[in-house]
């Protein structure tokens, strides 16, 4: 066994992570105020090669694993986890195209990915469905002309009405999961619209909304691999998917717990300095644990993802599961530490906790990812 | 034992519920969002007697007990925490003046209160001090017209720049809690400014700002009580404080639960209705028994209160502690069980998650209960 | 409402709390190696009128509540958990005799279950069954001679092979809780027979064993009530089982924590006492405030079934999930707050540990108090 | 990054595991009733090389890292984590008189040790110290004839009475650390006594007794390492022994779930296999996600120690916190899941909850492990 990053997974860290603090973490506030990301971050962003992390390097993509995307997310999450969050759905996408895309789909839409000239969105859940995402109802058929004509509502869509691509799993065929199909949909195409953008708890500063189809049309070289094989290719990116928003919780509260540590050494009460009282260490002691376990739980994950192990689904969810339970709890305990102050935009503490709190939710919530890993130990019980 | 309301506090609690669901409830967002609260509420507020709870029928109050007051914030709070806690406070400097002011300064100002003509603010956190209060810096000395002159700022100071008086715990004397006294000050005294508003996760219908004292001059007379008793005061008010703190925050959870109950039942997934799924049953019968137990253990510690026990401080730093935590899990629960639905603001959940998390922290935060608990335990350890 | 005990009630608790002191404790650890309780030591217990508690007085019975009985057990609990649980097993015993049997049947019985002449054992739970008590399998038919013939076994049978008298559920008609009928079978009655004492975790003071039924005889007279209602007497039995279950484990809680309080106060380490340490500070905080709402609740829930309340039943089981799981965590925090010393069977912690983790699967497992919990919610939501 | 098991390790697994399930697992419960380990195990332990694991060969040892060493208490733990335990205490005095024992001392002893032929107990705890382990009080003084005379008693000791051999921490200097030695004392010298067996919650199968000091004689040549440095040996000696410590836990806890499992599929209630139940099916899955974090964090700080990582004492003391807390909820979590037959001595459960309770404590409390890790946070926070 080896614990230790290679130094070139410690370099990637620590570039992602000081792009983060310099390019993003000075403006995270004023981002979510105005509830977008600008636009002239993301160039800046595919120079360091994190627009198509996944994707292969013929495309201009920077041909990495999983557990090397895990750095990637929980380093700029330091900076800010919605932004980070952001940006996997992006690469999530474009890994998808590039997995399951044919040459000429790749060959069209690569490079403006992995350049992020062109911003991907990701759009799975619908209002009526959400955990139970077999049951979508957005359809799509041949149209004369040989194009797919869409019809339904996306809901929840990071990068609603932002992205210049959608990526849209909808219904061509029959009932269940084997009638669905991946279709990328570009901005302006005729049909698509949005709603509101939503006033949401956190992740503010992306924008969220839903995307509406209404006999909107899109050319049939946009189809993803095969029809009717879309569900599998979304159910096979969700791994990724868990592991990348499972690193930028880890990164939020990371940030948290370090902002943490430096106010308890500062601030005083009582005549000591915060940290000096034992019941608060005791605090920090447990807050440690949570974080050095779920770490290296995760990089575990993701290394089995890279390796193709049998289980790896199953421990991408656990990961998921543990890891931003334990995320929350340590944001959450950092704001208490913080008193009065923690509650205070000013501290950014209340900001982490209050992006982190959907990460227990997204991608699968963790009531799912406990209903994976039972039906995982019960399929192997002797 | 009698674990019954009787019919007169269930008369409170139902007409306090009442009024919160038809006058609070529908503008809760709105006000929320517009960070205030429009004074045309308060007259209405006074008119069911809710201006002083707890002060003499004599000067307009309604002279009901703790016990009642918990039920009147519970109540309220169902439709909105941050409107119900912030009635509470003013009804916590209402209650001060009718028990340690002179005739004069009871006459001067309780009918005032108590028709909420003027909205009270109660300051005693600093920047510098916190759960340490008694470490506070803001002084009161004698003006050369026997007046007093302030120095100093107050932080967190709910109503700051929003209240028509400001009851102020200012050193009068030496170091230590005996140097300090409690006057009233009025807005628009010359010296008294205000902060910017405060950037919050929670609380946001409240208006919450530093309070500035720059050779602040307030009438002699505005002395509530005698010269340096007033941390006595402040202490003795705390007990109440906590019991509204922690009333205003169970409402809230039940609010939340009862909403996502009736979403439960109605949302459905994989076939069924979301409370049909053993599992989430589980977390909402958990979540029945965090309330039942934190309400029960509340009264209990507001009987305490009216009843003169000896252990009354105790218990309510107990139920502070206990009744806040529940609620917050409750809550935060609620949210989880909404799934996307529970992070966006239209379902009303996450505000009341947002709102609750300051309980925890007010008032004393909830490690300060852990010691005030502690230290009892000590005292009569044998 | 009142949350103060009667001056009656006061002196019931201290009069069981005194003679536990003096009866039980000292002989804790003996009887527990032994695994028997002395029979002699029920005459004292009849002489104090904790026989027939909520017997009537004609029979000699004291008469008691259900809120009155909790005090009992939690008192007597604080010498020997497992002792305080045993006689309360009897007194459900004994109640249910006064309740639905017929006159004869209370003159037959009645005076000697009072005395602790007789001690009785209740028969419900089968190896089979457990929590789905309705589906269980012993049967009851009708002899030739107008007797009852009883077959089966039941499991886990506090006093079995010890008890004079066995307050037995079997089937004597069909499938389901109406075929069963509840019945008394005296020790020594032919056909009748046990298992051997089982080796248990804790509640080792009690002799425990499978009561077997072999073709077993009882007079058609010691038929309790009607044919076919004896499940509707032993669920009606079971909210006062609960209860008496969660009150012994509250007292066993209670003395675990009384003495890890003096345990701190003596011992030192690092050159302080124990509880000078304020992260163990803030444990007996939240073990205090854990054992008060426990309490409250409690009473609470006794108060309902005592005054008819509708949601008695739902509350008995709260009370027994939330008092039960609460006790364990403390017994186990004091263990742990003890250091080694815990561990050791001198110090009387751990068997209280022991002893009370199996208050959380009794009377119905915890599970089982989820399950009635969240199917009163549902039966309620609007 | 590598997270896989070389085919060594496995085997070394494999092995330990085969060689518990057929040696140590059919007589643990024999072994805990009779209070001892027969010791015709002990050859056949010493002839899978485990008698010695981290003793360099030359002297018989199997030269193993403290990551293998963590798999073989694992893997024997799943049989018994008493006796895996008691192995481990072994080892850990054979590591020390190999890495800090002069070349004599080493020939000496390190032949038998390896082979089991002696059995090693380790002697650090005092009555009046604990967690204080500075503060002990036993005296070894140069007697007459060159030898030591060691006066005083050492509390909890595993293996007192028993074994052959005591590596004895007392105080040849003066106040403090720097004032201590480690001495070999072997079973029948002059002055070395017992006290009696002591009553335990588990670990009953070892024998654990007080080993007391009277004027006890001890060759000079048995003094290990340098007079004064003994404390530094014990403290070295502590991150292994809290790896192991933790890893016997945690197979103890994994033996109990892979039980339970199989109970569930089996067990059947209200017309299906308990595993059906969501909710019990969530405690799977949340026992499972505990188990897998544990084991990955276990094994990150042993390759730390392995490895000199400069933070592996830290994460030796984390991982201690983390896997024993883990390890017990998961078996008491298993109990639960039992019901009354996890109360039950035949079921296996019980006695695993007992065993795995005394983990939390050993080897440096979890409190203590709380103060290590918030000392290191302290002294790197910036």
């Amino acid at each position: 066994m080896d614990f230790s990053l290679s130094e070139e997974q410690q370099a990637i860290f620590d570039m992602a992570h000081a792009f983060g603090q310099e390019a993003i973490a000075p403006h995270a506030r004023a981002w979510e105020a105005a509830g977008t990301i600008p636009r002239d971050l993301w160039p800046r962003v595919a120079d360091l090669g994190l627009g198509g992390l996944y994707v292969a390097e013929d495309y201009g993509g920077a041909g990495l694993g999983r557990l090397d995307g895990t750095l990637v997310f929980e380093a700029l999450a330091m900076a800010c986890p919605a932004v980070a969050s952001f940006l996997s759905i992006h690469n999530m996408c474009a890994a998808m195209v590039d997995r399951y895309g044919n040459d000429a789909l790749r060959a069209r839409w690569l490079p403006d990915l992995c350049a992020l000239r062109k911003v991907a969105s990701y759009c799975l859940t619908e209002p009526g469905s959400g955990s139970d995402a077999a049951a979508l109802r957005t359809r799509a058929a041949r149209g004369a002309g040989g194009d797919y004509r869409l019809d339904g509502t996306k809901a929840f869509i990071s990068g609603g009405g932002y992205s210049d691509v959608y990526l849209v799993m909808a219904r061509t065929g029959g009932e269940g999961p084997r009638g669905i199909s991946a279709l990328l949909v570009e901005a302006g195409a005729p049909g698509l619209s949005f709603g509101a953008a939503e006033d949401k708890m956190g992740w503010r500063a992306q924008p969220t909304a839903q995307v509406q189809f209404d006999d909107c049309a899109t050319p049939a070289e946009n189809l993803l691999g095969q029809e009717g094989r879309g569900f599998s290719y979304a159910m096979a990116g969700l791994d990724g998917g868990r592991l990348n928003i499972a690193a930028s919780a880890l990164g939020g509260a990371q940030a948290a717990f370090d902002r943490t540590r430096a106010y308890m050494a500062d601030r005083r009460a009582f005549g000591q300095a915060l940290d000096q009282f034992q019941a608060l260490q005791f605090r920090l002691a447990d807050c440690e644990v949570r974080l050095q376990s779920a770490r290296v739980f995760l990089r575990q994950a993701a290394w089995k993802l890279d390796t193709g192990a049998p289980d790896a689904t199953t421990f991408c969810a656990m990961a998921k599961l543990y890891v931003t339970d334990a995320a929350f709890e340590v944001a959450n305990q950092c704001l208490q530490l913080h008193g009065g102050y923690g509650y205070l935009a000013d501290y950014g503490i209340e900001k982490i906790v209050r992006d982190l709190r959907v990460h227990q939710i997204l991608e699968g919530t963790n009531e799912i990812m406990r209903v994976i890993t039972a039906r995982a130990l019960l399929a192997e019980t002797p």
